[in-house]
């Protein structure tokens, strides 16, 4: 048995939502919206499903798709892609951070992670032979500079895995630190793994910067995107990976040995999708940011304060002033005793730091948001 | 980047579906069938994604699917599982092997495999750090025996890689074989991951028996299905794992990690079609087995003579009669010059080996059949 693999646990997200199921609690931890996603999207599956092929697709996705994906980025941010060698779609975002990691690390590698980290990244990185170099951000601005980056990366620096829009903090990368990464990633010839899955869940009128848009990063670094997310269909698994021809090559020889394709009926809906106008996406946008300004409100009102949040669905919350200092036992007791469950941030930590830290998900109903609130309420 | 994934071309059944594509020619190499897949089923599928959740299943699977699956294997097969620890939901049997790879193989250890094989089985071992032993198989019979077993395993094997019914050969592994089996695994206390995708495409009234109805190997053994095959849905990638509860749990560690889970809506639609009465699988074997003999009965009016084949989508044929030592070649000139694309089953050793033998996939339209066989004659 695998010893990596073997001594962990389950996800935090299936554990807390496996709770909140078992508690009939309110869930706020796994991140999903709780409304059905968009119905024209969901009729072009359906008829897909109906009317299309099921059977294999092309290994790096549906050509329609693979054209959607780059009409989408570059409209949405200004990047110029070609669909034939440049864009791959995979079984969603997490097939294709593996795929990537698989791909592009040869055991013994270093590798440079920023954390409050996805669950998923460190055994990944792991399991692929990489030593990870971790980063440590922290609240309220979560921020790196070039010192940060001096101590983490070294000559055995060969790939950099990046979130932004950064789950869970709900900040955006800025423009300072994105010429930083690329001055790192060139000088040590290291390619970036870019999940910007939050791409298009961004407030205030803050957009998006990807990786593919800064001068350096373009030729070394994977864009990894999740149609779930753009979409809130986060069951729908399918990802859209972009980057220069031979890296992308690299990484579809992992993907056709991990999944092979991804459902024919469901590339062809998002396909349809991603060229929607601009109205559906800064619709979306600012829905759910009147969710997370109904929270943030809410939270005011109780005399708690909710850290900064620029994107992604979720809000955090310092629980010290709540007198707590154990995110987990705060969490534990919050699902079991409270019936709202909530995740603690620490998880997002190699080493179980940042322990005064919960993470809330906005993106549901207002009225759910109005009980969770209510919940909350009881605590002080 | 990785040198193992580096050093790999595109899967020989995406070449052969381009070059299939770009000579306008009868596509007979990678194995999909040609009909839409049953109905009731795509409908059952349509009407999730409109009135279904779309959003993130549990980790392992729909419990609706993951009972559909136990009760199915109970009726087909005599095989009791428990739904919610011994059944899990992949994206698609490649990710499940993948997984159960990645989550089973320590850097170091031994596995045996049996070529012909997949041709994802060596890259996977190699990446998870396995050293492959290859016990080969060879035409007409393709069985393997007590010395060539003694051969390939070793104090250090820790894992093996069984397919059956066996793609290309089309043959079912024997019950002497199966015991043969069972005795190196326990002997050596290894665990057998078992690629039973085929399970339901079997011929002339015989039956594929599981590792897991074997003695021996109930315990040990992990057994991979594939709703894409079983329904001839091949583009769904859902697939299907069954192994005792510790098994399963290390190899949903790695699946967490690569796909998470998989669309809900297809797995409720699998759900429902598990649980189909009998006289549909009998016919859809009935179907395929005239397919077969059809496609066979021409080769021979040709005075080609196909080897065996009890079960899959494909018949083999031997290329020496027809004066040709050289199967990529053969397989080449016989898409470009002929507008008929067939695989090479040398690309299913990984030496290359075995170069006299072509594959056919019969799961396709009559009239198709014909028509390529209507090109095959052209070669005499
Ligand atoms: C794969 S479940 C996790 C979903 C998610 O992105 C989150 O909750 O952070
Ligand atoms: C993943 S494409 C290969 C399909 C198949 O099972 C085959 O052709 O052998």
């Amino acid at each position: 048995m695998n010893s990596i693999f073997a001594d962990l646990e389950t996800t935090v997200f299936e554990t807390m939502s496996e709770l909140a199921r078992r508690h009939e609690a309110i869930n706020l931890g796994q991140g999903f919206p709780d409304d059905p996603g968009p119905l024209d999207v969901r009729e072009a599956a359906a008829r897909a499903v109906i009317e299309g092929s099921n059977q294999y697709p092309p290994m790096l996705g549906l050509p329609s798709l693979r054209e959607a994906v780059a009409q989408h980025y570059a409209e949405h941010q200004g990047i110029k892609l070609d669909p034939v060698t440049e864009v791959m779609v995979t079984s969603g975002a997490t097939e294709a951070l593996a795929a990537s990691l698989l791909a592009l690390i040869e055991p013994g590698d270093e590798v440079v992670l920023f954390e409050p980290l996805y669950d998923a990244y460190l055994p990944l990185v792991r399991r692929a032979g990489g030593l990870p170099r971790l980063v440590t951000l922290a609240p309220p601005e979560w921020r790196f500079d070039r010192a940060m980056l001096e101590r983490a990366f070294s000559p055995r620096t060969r790939v950099v895995v990046l979130n932004s829009p950064l789950n869970p903090a709900g900040s955006i990368i800025s423009a300072e630190e994105l010429a930083l990464l690329a001055e790192f990633a060139e000088r040590h010839d290291a390619v970036v793994i870019a999940d910007e899955v939050w791409e298009h869940v961004t407030f205030d009128g803050r957009r998006h910067r990807s990786v593919l848009q800064v001068e350096g990063l373009r030729e070394r670094a994977v864009k990894i995107g999740s149609a779930g997310k753009i979409f809130s269909l986060t069951g729908w698994k399918v990802g859209l990976v972009a980057a220069a021809p031979s890296l992308l090559k690299a990484v579809s020889r992992a993907h056709q040995f991990l999944t092979f394709t991804t459902p024919p009926n469901l590339q062809a809906a998002v396909a349809y999708g991603l060229l929607k106008d601009h109205a559906f996406f800064d619709d979306q946008r600012r829905r759910l940011q009147a969710r997370r300004d109904r929270f943030a409100d809410g939270l005011r009102a109780l005399g708690l304060a909710a850290l900064p949040c620029h994107a992604t669905y979720f809000l955090n919350l310092d629980i010290g002033p709540l007198g707590a200092d154990d995110d987990r036992l705060f969490c534990r007791d919050l699902v079991e005793r409270h019936g709202l469950a909530a995740i603690p941030v620490s998880a997002f930590y190699a080493e179980g730091r940042m322990r005064h830290v919960v993470r809330f998900c906005f993106a549901k109903d207002e009225a759910l948001l109005d009980a969770a609130l209510e919940r909350l309420g009881r605590l002080r």
